[in-house]
């Protein structure tokens, strides 16, 4: 019973990917496990470890093996959409990857999912107005062509309250803004536009939806993003508008009736088996016990994925490697995984923890980087009591690259969401994404828009932490949660 | 023959709209005309003008006139690219405009010009790092579709010094990056990529050619532009690249050969006769004699020419407004051109001027307002010495608006280069386009761009400096240039 609100966070979550939700899931997880080793001995990390881990810093700090592999994954394979071609590509280019870069072990799990296709998507404003508008289909969404006209509501509420039948053979607008913030807190309410907005149109019955694009940005660059239809529902064609061109239509309908023209052409085509792909550096001890870092390997198909997340993969994969090359190895394995698709319902993630739910008590922490290549500014962890101190040990280690220890802040990223749910213990990298949203599932996702010397940044605090969890003497708190719970 | 490097810098202008040349070919148009009225009285500006001039410049300021009519044309009418069924509605708004917003006079002039259309555009890299890149046809292209390898120039001078037949059956590719500055000058550089380096290719045997766009931003909105090719050449499909993707093909050519696919659908279709539209208000004393503003009505077709250059129109027309509101007209009439097709060859500005160039000397000054809404920074005119006080009078008017006098400086707007040509004094108010080139001649020339309050700024600009002039005591010496220059 109590792990009904985490499971509907959790849900939450893999469908608008949003870090708020997963904390509440997170921590209702690791609740259990912190119940079930009360007298755990107190987690130490040893002043030759954090010897390491300084030297570790700087080495990583003066690297530009993070930005390498950023490049050479968005430039090589470009866009890699959950399913296609480049999907295939994107798995061979980060088993070679790991491979030249000296991983001790390198393996795939397989991941099967839905697959949703993108082939065409227009809409022009129609009669005396008449202009195109730039808008790109949600993930999800199926074809279709309409022409309707337009009703606008300022946000999801007013939406959801319009009476069934209301919209009938008309589409629905949400004109909702985000907010832009550090922590990206905006995106709970812009992007439940996106995962509830299309459904409440259909009860109304509307025939087709539209949504301001979740973003802070005002370019011509729509954002897409997946969408759910509820049970039941018969799917309507549903996109996103860039900023400036929900803009417009706002203005127009300030003037009096549109009608509009949509026609998208997408939609989901069988089924796809994808590969979590894996690399392994083996500890010195405990080589059965990893701390898991990553990101994700897929991307939407508009940009090239470079924030979202080349940049996770370079930032973690490159942190492995500069603890492969230190003289000696941790206690513990570093895994590092590039989970296969994220995007459309975190696929990997749960993939992952299901192929290694036996395993949650050798998972020491898991990590993943996917909120950009903003610097990290928080660092915290899930931890119970008796790693409390290993953790602020780590947070000393991270001070000196502008990083501060904020516990009871974060949540795990959302490709470990799953093992954080069967009782992992999450740590949590806080990056800064001011503009993270201005570029976000974007054709704008491009890699000139990362900063060097912030990737450096974020690569040296995945190194350190990942040095210091692997080299500690004790866990941090994961273990199974209880069968009865579930 | 002394006219022949000034016509050389006017057809450049055409086709490049670069301010440098532009001043060239003005200047030299001027020069005739100030020797042949040495003796010309000095002009005057008296104080009663400068204190209705100083209550217009507050009112100017404080009104959202500009803004409201910029809104009104991007809005309603959206991207108006010179030929389109939006033209059309473009010259029905300004008509009803003028007329709305009580112009004494509201007529049409014919502008006829051959009509370029774009149908479709699509590049994609072929083979193992298969993906899609950003690029629009330049205006003038042809269609078609090859696939070829890409060779890469640094600039335009490599590809001019590629020996015939070089290219066969390859696509040149010119990576040249513009520079940023206030007042627009890395565009000469820019755009001459785009007018010169298409036939450039062709002489090398190219089959196709692509251009880093010529523009300062990085996102992935790519600037299109009018090109020529020279006569006796077969023209090729041409296209610019969104700057990440120029920057994108750079990097898979740094690592090898690379083939694409360009498919271009576009072309030459026929004639079409489109209108300046010309408002006026009726000067109290000369109401024959024209102090000249304006902008242009046609875009480009990817955004809604919001700062090109729905401002120009929002700026002059709102100026000549606020004149006629005033309890008293000035000595001369405002006359407001919005002209037709100044994208594609200055269309609009050499039919007026062939139109009038029986009347050059009734023209007090011209002026247009085509380098975006920013505010502006700098005034000058190409006036003769006898109206050099009277310059400094409007620009001591200017001066409380953070317009600084900046004599020697500046060049008349592209439109009104051939009036300049035949002997009509410009007049320059130069506005900041630090950002102009982030831009133009892209999909991101919204409304969302201009700042209401540099709008003002600039409406308040050309209502001072078109009221000033038009009370003046005396001309700017504007004069015919003798017919046996020509």
């Amino acid at each position: 019973m109590r792990l009904v609100p985490m499971l509907l966070a959790a849900a939450i979550a893999a469908v608008v990917h949003l870090p708020a939700a997963a904390t509440v899931a997170a921590e209702a997880a690791n609740t259990p496990a912190a119940s079930v080793a009360p007298a755990a001995p107190e987690t130490r990390i040893s002043d030759a470890s954090m010897a390491v881990a300084a030297q570790l810093r700087e080495t990583a700090l003066a690297s530009s093996l993070a930005w390498d592999i950023t490049e050479s994954l968005t430039t090589e394979v470009g866009p890699r959409l959950a399913g296609s071609e480049a999907d295939a590509r994107a798995v061979e280019w980060a088993k070679a990857k790991f491979a030249e870069l000296g991983f001790d072990r390198v393996w795939t799990e397989p991941v099967t999912f839905p697959k949703w296709v993108r082939r065409s998507e227009r809409a022009e404003v129609l009669g005396a107005n008449a202009q195109p508008l730039a808008l790109t289909a949600l993930g999800g969404s199926p074809a279709g062509t309409i022409e309707a006209e337009v009703v606008r509501f300022a946000d999801l509420a007013a939406l959801e309250a319009a009476p069934a039948g209301s919209l009938a053979g008309r589409i629905a607008f949400v004109d909702y803004r985000m907010e832009r913030a550090r922590d990206g807190s905006g995106y709970g309410p812009g992007s439940r536009v996106r995962s509830r907005g299309p459904s409440a149109a259909i009860r109304a019955g509307a025939a087709g939806f539209l949504m301001r694009s979740a973003g802070t940005d005002s370019h011509r660059n729509p954002h897409t993003g997946i969408t759910r239809f509820d049970e039941g529902l018969e799917p309507v064609p549903s996109a996103a508008l860039a900023v400036p061109d929900a803009d417009q239509l706002a203005r127009l309908l300030a003037r009096g009736p549109v009608r509009l023209r949509l026609a998208l052409d997408c939609g989901w085509d069988g089924e796809y088996t994808s590969q979590n792909v894996i690399g392994e550096i083996t500890g010195s001890r405990h080589p059965d016990e990893v701390v898991l870092i990553g990101g994700h390997l897929d991307s939407w198909d508009l940009g090239t994925g470079a924030v979202d997340d080349a940049a996770g993969v370079g930032i973690t994969m490159s942190a492995a490697v500069h603890i492969a090359r230190l003289p000696q190895r941790p206690a513990r394995s570093i895994r590092v995984v590039a989970f296969a698709n994220e995007e459309q319902g975190l696929h990997g993630g749960f993939a992952y923890a299901d192929q290694h739910a036996g395993n949650v008590a050798r998972h020491q922490l898991v990590a993943e980087s996917d909120f950009g290549a903003g610097r990290i500014y928080g660092f915290g962890t899930g931890a119970p009591a008796h790693a409390k101190s290993a953790e602020a040990r780590i947070a000393e280690a991270l001070a000196p690259l502008g990083i501060e220890h904020m516990p009871g802040e974060g949540s795990p990223g959302p490709d470990v969401i799953g093992m954080a749910r069967k009782g992992a213990t999450w740590a949590w990298l806080g990056q800064d994404g001011s503009d993270y949203f201005d570029l976000h599932h974007t054709p704008d996702d491009t890699l000139d828009k990362i900063d060097p010397e912030a990737l450096a940044q974020n690569a040296a605090a995945y190194a350190v932490f990942a040095y210091l969890a692997a080299d500690a003497d004790g866990d941090f708190g994961s273990a199974p949660v209880a069968a009865g719970a579930d």
